[in-house]
C-alpha cells in the first residue's frame, strides 16, 4: 500500500470540506439540485435511505403511543400571527400563497388571477393549524394526553441553501402533543429527545450531545428547546433533531382548554419535535471519506451489492446463476427487523462498476468471477475499510455470517465517530486560548484545531452575541451530561455555575 | 328483530345520501374538515388506513422494478407552461405562490413581501418538473427504462370540495416512467392499470370496470388515460385511478432525448400514473351502511377491537388480563403478510362504546365478560353482520380461525360490491329508456333505477357533450372488457362500433 492511492472524490475532505460535501452528494446518486429555488430532488437512492430512516423512527414513535395524522400544507396568515414570538420567526422566510388561478394577462402571458381574501403560508412548521384541530379535540381531561406526528414536506424560504442541510423544501416528521400538565409535557418532551439519540447513535451511528438551547437560540414560541448535536468530520456542528417543550404559549395561541378532573378550565401543556432530510446531510459529514460516502448498515439504502464478473460469454450463465442463488438467499436474511437488500449489477463497464457502489457508500460490495465459484467463496469488500482491502470468505460462511459483518460495521462506524467527537470535545477555560480555538486558520490544522469546546457561560445574551459575532461560534446547547461547575464566563469573566457547549455550526 | 333498528347514522343512505355520507365520514372520525378551504385533516383512523394502502401499493409498484424519489412541490410556471394542453388544464385552479416573505405594511399588519421573479404553482400534478430532471437523467438508451414514483401532496383549487373526494389538497402517488419504445410505454401504462384493479378489488373489495377514456376525459397532455372506475352505493361512478399513456408530448415538452442502440438521437415515450385519498371516499362509499364505514380487512386501520366488560371493581383485574393475554397472541399472528392490529377500549361509557367502533368500521369487534372468562370464550361481532348479530366463541378457537374470519369478512365485502355492480350495469339501447334511467327523480327509485349502462357511441364529442348537458352522464370510459360490436349511437342513432359505459360520476 505504499504507492499513492487514487480517491474517488476531488476535492478530498483536507483539500476543500465543503466543496467535498457537494461533490460527495453528487457522486453518491442520493439527491440532486432542482431548477426550482433551494429545493432539491430526492434521487432513488437517497429516498431509500429517507424511508428506512422514517420507519425506523416511525416504529419508534408508534412505541410510546403516538400516532400519524396530516393537517393541511397551507397556514392562514391569521393562524401564524396567533403567536407573536412564533410569526416573527418565521415571517422572513415563508413562502405565500396569494392567488388560487392564473389568466392570460394582456400580452397573453399567463399571469396570477383569483387572489385570495387572506394569504396562504405554506406550512414552515405547524404548530398553529394543528393547534387548531386541538383545540377542538380537547374538551376533557379525559380526551389528554394527544400524541400526534406528522409526515410532511415544509418550506422555509433560507437566503443560502446546501443540499440535505438547508433546503427551501424538506421533508420532516413534526411531533405535536397536548397534556395536562407541565410536567407531563416535559416528560414526553425529554422522551422525544431520548428517542432521538437513541435512533441518532444506534442506528446513524452518529453519537451526539443533547442539552437545552440557550434562550437566543429557541424555537419562536418555545420555552424550552432542547436538542441533539453532532459533530462533523470538520468539528463543526449540526443540530440534528430538536424537542420542544412549549408551555401553555400555543394553548393560549389556539385555545387548547379542557376541564380538569376537578371541573375546572384548564389551558393544556404542549411540546413539539421533529427530525429532518438534513439528517442525511449529517450522516454524510458523519461517516462520508474521500471515496465517497458510507451507509450505515441499519438504515442502509440497501445492505449488499453483488458484482458478477463475466470475462467470457461461456462464463455468464454460471456466474449468473450463482449470483442470484446467492441474492435470493441473502434477501431472505432479516436483519435487525427488516429483510436484506441486495442489488446485482451486471453492467459491463468495467472498474468504474465498483467504484460506483463505493460512492453510494454501501456497506457490502462482493465480486463473483467464475474462480470463485469453483472455490465456492465470494470476494467482499466492506465500505468502512480501505477499497483495495478486500478478502475471500466461503460463499456459505459469508451467508452465515453477513448479519454479523453489519453489526461489525455499524460499530465500527459509531466507534470510529464517537471517537471523533470525544478527541474534538476540549475544556477551554482561557478566552486567548478559545479564541484561538475557533479562528479560521487554526480551524484548518487539526494539530491546533477547532472543534467543540465546553466553556463556562455567565448566562447573558450580551456575552453569546459578542462570541458569535467575534468568532461566529454559537452556543449548541447547554449539555444534560456532566456536572454543574462553578467558573468564569469565557467571554466575560464573570461567575457561571455552568459549562456550555460551544461551536461553530451549519 | 321484528322491532324497528336503531341506526348510528341519520340520514340513512336512503334518506339522504350526500348527507349520510358526510356524517358517515364524521362518525367513522377518518377525517374532518379544516379551517383552511377545501382542505382536510386527515385523523389517526384515517390516517393508519392510508398507510396500510400506500403501503400495499408500494409493494406492488417496487416488485414490478419502481423506486422511489422525491421532486419539489414548487413548479415554476414556465415549467407548467411547456405543455400548452397541460398548462390548459390546470391553469383555472392552482395555488399560486408570489411572495417569499411577510413585513408590516403600512397599516402594522403583516403582508406578502418579496415578490419573486417568476410565479411558483404549488404542484396540482408532477409531470413536468419530473421531466426536468428526467431530462438529465436520461441520455441513453442504457439509461431506459426510468421507473419512479413519489408519494406526495398535491393541490387543485376546486370550486366544490367534498371530504377525501374532491379537496384541495389531498395525498396521492404519482409514478412516472420513461421508455425507449411506443409499445414499451404501452404495456407499463396497462401493467398499472392492472395493478390498480388488483388493489382495488383484492384489498379494498372494491370491483371496478377498466377502460380507456373518451379524448374529452383524458388527462391534460396525456395521449390515452386509462382508468378503473368503481360504482358506489348510489349507483354512481367514482374515477378511482387513472393510468396516463403520455406517448412524447412530455418527452418533447421537457426535452427528453437518448441515444438509441444505433446512434440515432429519439425522444423517449413516457407514462403517469395515481390514485389518491379520493380511494378512502370510495372505500367509504362502496361499503358503508346505515351504521358507519365499513373496513375491508386487508387494508382496515386496525383488525380488532377487545371490548372488557368490567362490572364490578372485582372484575377487573381477571378481565383485563384475560384481555391483554388475548390482545398479545393476537398481535402475533399474521394476516396477510402484515401483524393483527387489536385494540383495547377499555373506557366506561356504556353502550356508545361498541357503536363507536361499529361507527369507524373495525372488522371484528370481540366482548369479554366475567362470564365468558368462565367459559373461557369471547363474544365476537363481525362489521358485515348486523350489529346484534353476535356470536360466542371458544377463547381458542377464536384465535385460530381469526385470519380465517378476517377473510371471510373480505370476501363477503367483495361479493356484495360486485353483485350491486352487475346487478345495476344494464345494457341500454333505446333512447327515451337511456333517458328515463338517468333522470333524477328516477335515481332516487331503485326499482326503475339508474345505475351504469353500457350504451352504444358513435364516437363524436358533440354526441357526448349532448349527453352531459342534457343529463349530467359522462362517458366513464370505453371498457376493455366485452367484445366489440355494431349498433346505433344512443345520441344520435349513427352507426357505433363499440358499447361504452355511461354514467352519473362524482
Amino acid at each position: 500500500m505504499g504507492k499513492k492511492q487514487k480517491n474517488a472524490i476531488s476535492p478530498t475532505r483536507a483539500e476543500d470540506y465543503p466543496e467535498w460535501y457537494q461533490q460527495v452528494v453528487k457522486a453518491s446518486d442520493l439527491a440532486e439540485k432542482s431548477q426550482v429555488r433551494g429545493c432539491m430532488v430526492i434521487k432513488p437512492w437517497g429516498y431509500a435511505l429517507w424511508e428506512n430512516i422514517s420507519r425506523t423512527l416511525d416504529d419508534m414513535f408508534k412505541a410510546t403511543g403516538v400516532k400519524n395524522a396530516y393537517f393541511p400544507l397551507f397556514i392562514p396568515l391569521s393562524f401564524l400571527e396567533k403567536e407573536a414570538e412564533h410569526v416573527e420567526g418565521f415571517a422572513k422566510e415563508c413562502a405565500v400563497v396569494t392567488h388560487h388561478k392564473l389568466e392570460q394577462g394582456p400580452d397573453k402571458k399567463l399571469v396570477p388571477a383569483g387572489p385570495l381574501a387572506e394569504p396562504l403560508i405554506v406550512r414552515p412548521t405547524s404548530e398553529t393549524i394543528i393547534g387548531d384541530s386541538f383545540s377542538n379535540w380537547v374538551k376533557s381531561y379525559r380526551d389528554l394526553p394527544v400524541l400526534i406526528n406528522q409526515w410532511a414536506n415544509v418550506v422555509r424560504w433560507e437566503m443560502r441553501t446546501r443540499i440535505f442541510l438547508r433546503t427551501t423544501e424538506f421533508l420532516w416528521q413534526e411531533g405535536h402533543t397536548v397534556h395536562a400538565t407541565k410536567e407531563e409535557a416535559i416528560e414526553r418532551t425529554m422522551m422525544m429527545l431520548d428517542i432521538y439519540k437513541k435512533f441518532a447513535e444506534e442506528f446513524l451511528a452518529m453519537p451526539v450531545f443533547t442539552g437545552k438551547k440557550s434562550p437566543a437560540e429557541r424555537f419562536p414560541g418555545a420555552v424550552d428547546t432542547t436538542c441533539i448535536e453532532a459533530m462533523m468530520q470538520d468539528r463543526k456542528a449540526l443540530q440534528a433533531g430538536t424537542s420542544h417543550f412549549l408551555g401553555q404559549h400555543f394553548a393560549k395561541a389556539s385555545d387548547i382548554r379542557f376541564q380538569s378532573a376537578e371541573e375546572t378550565e384548564e389551558y393544556a401543556w404542549t411540546t413539539s419535535w421533529g427530525v429532518s432530510t438534513r439528517l442525511i446531510g449529517g450522516l454524510i459529514m458523519n461517516h462520508g471519506d474521500d471515496d465517497g460516502i458510507i451507509l450505515p448498515p441499519k438504515i442502509a439504502s440497501a445492505h449488499v451489492v453483488l458484482l458478477p464478473i463475466i470475462r467470457t460469454p461461456e462464463d455468464r450463465q454460471k456466474v449468473m446463476d450463482f449470483t442470484e442463488k446467492l441474492a435470493n438467499e441473502l434477501t431472505d436474511t432479516y436483519y435487525h427487523h427488516r429483510k436484506l437488500t441486495v442489488e446485482i449489477d451486471d453492467r459491463d463497464i468495467g472498474g468504474a462498476r465498483g467504484w460506483d457502489w463505493i460512492k453510494k457508500g454501501i456497506p457490502v460490495r462482493v465480486e463473483i468471477g467464475s474462480r470463485d465459484i469453483d472455490n465456492n467463496s465470494v470476494f467482499v469488500g466492506r465500505r468502512d475499510k480501505g477499497h483495495r482491502d478486500k478478502e475471500s470468505i466461503a460463499r456459505d460462511e459469508f451467508v452465515n455470517k453477513i448479519t454479523h459483518i453489519l453489526d461489525e460495521i455499524q460499530n465500527h462506524l459509531f466507534e470510529r465517530a464517537l471517537s471523533r467527537k470525544n478527541s474534538n470535545t476540549v475544556e477551554i477555560n482561557d478566552s486567548k486560548q478559545f479564541h484561538d480555538f475557533f479562528t479560521p486558520e487554526n480551524m484548518e490544522k487539526p494539530e491546533i484545531h477547532g472543534g467543540f469546546s465546553m466553556s463556562h457561560w455567565c448566562g447573558s445574551e450580551t456575552c453569546e452575541a459578542k462570541i458569535k459575532e467575534d468568532l461566529k461560534v454559537t452556543i449548541r446547547c447547554i449539555p444534560f451530561e456532566g456536572e454543574p461547575e462553578k467558573g468564569k464566563c469565557i467571554c466575560c469573566g464573570k461567575d457561571s455555575n455552568q459549562r456550555v457547549l460551544f461551536a461553530k455550526a451549519y
